[in-house]
């Protein structure tokens, strides 16, 4: 592996943020890479469009932009429509299947290829709240893709959720990477 | 103003991190505008090169890279060294004086047009710990740039500051703002 290229997006509130920051602080300073996270606000918070990107790499990252994603995850239909068409053969592609209804023209040709997830239900099912559906798809994509380990996923869980929160996410996050394999 | 950048130097453990994400959410969803934030990860955490790239703008933010940025803050003496070599002739320059020595060749010529500001202890006498010097800044910047407003900021650190430091951040935040007038 050398640069790995991940767009997460979804509307406000479903925890994008705080996920990428998971993510990208699990992959560095637990995981021993490079890391760089953007993320991208509008004028309106809950229920605008809210994007975060992560680029993991071996060495700096001097480019944060994200081109075209190798791991593309998309948490509601807004999202689906507008960042399926950004993505390349190999893209790795997880919708989260209790928002996303794949239909129509938009990425047909890589249907069979979509990983559709019921987070929210992965969510509920194991901590009883919705909230947590994007620490689940850190799960899976642990499970999944390996560019970040389960257990650093933990640490950087156990640094950034918000006090609390840490049990429950803890427990979303291993009924994601389960749903995996 | 249309497009604004902004640089935020230190090593890991200053708080750049969490203030990026303050400044970019008070300029966002308390403030109107459009924001992208970009933080930078190394393989490790305390004591490493840590940075947070904020870019404020009337429109939606496309490119999310800072390439000379219209403010520079920097609040270790490594980052001063370094970057303090990628401004332009009208780029705001604050430094955290308690930790950077303005000395030597690099930035000679810009000498007499850089903010000294003793962050830390502002964070110090307002609140009795150091670790709010980068909040601190933040009303440094309000104050002086007016590129985002006090309440702005206030709102922000109500929605992202750990529980139990709200009070804290808001006061330095206030001292900071206060050392500017």
């Amino acid at each position: 592996m050398s640069r790995y290229e991940i767009r997460m997006a979804g509307v406000g509130g479903q925890g994008l943020i705080l996920a990428g920051q998971i993510l990208a602080e699990a992959a560095a300073i637990f995981g021993g890479k490079y890391a760089v996270q953007t993320q991208s606000y509008a004028p309106l918070a809950r229920g605008a469009p809210s994007k975060s990107e992560i680029i993991i790499d071996t060495e700096e990252v001097d480019y944060p932009k994200v081109e075209v994603p190798d791991l593309l995850l998309v948490l509601s239909q807004d999202a689906y429509e507008k960042h399926i068409k950004t993505v390349k053969d190999d893209t790795v592609i997880i919708v989260n299947s209790n928002e996303v209804n794949i239909h129509g023209e938009s990425g047909t040709d890589r249907k069979s290829m979509i990983h559709k997830v019921p987070l929210e239900d992965l969510s509920r099912s194991a901590t009883g709240k919705n909230f947590a559906a994007s620490i689940a798809a850190l799960g899976f994509i642990s499970c999944l893709t390996g560019i970040v380990s389960i257990d650093s996923l933990k640490m950087a869980i156990e640094k950034r959720a918000p006090k609390g929160t840490v049990e429950i996410n803890i427990k979303a996050l291993e009924e994601g990477f389960k749903a995996c394999s």
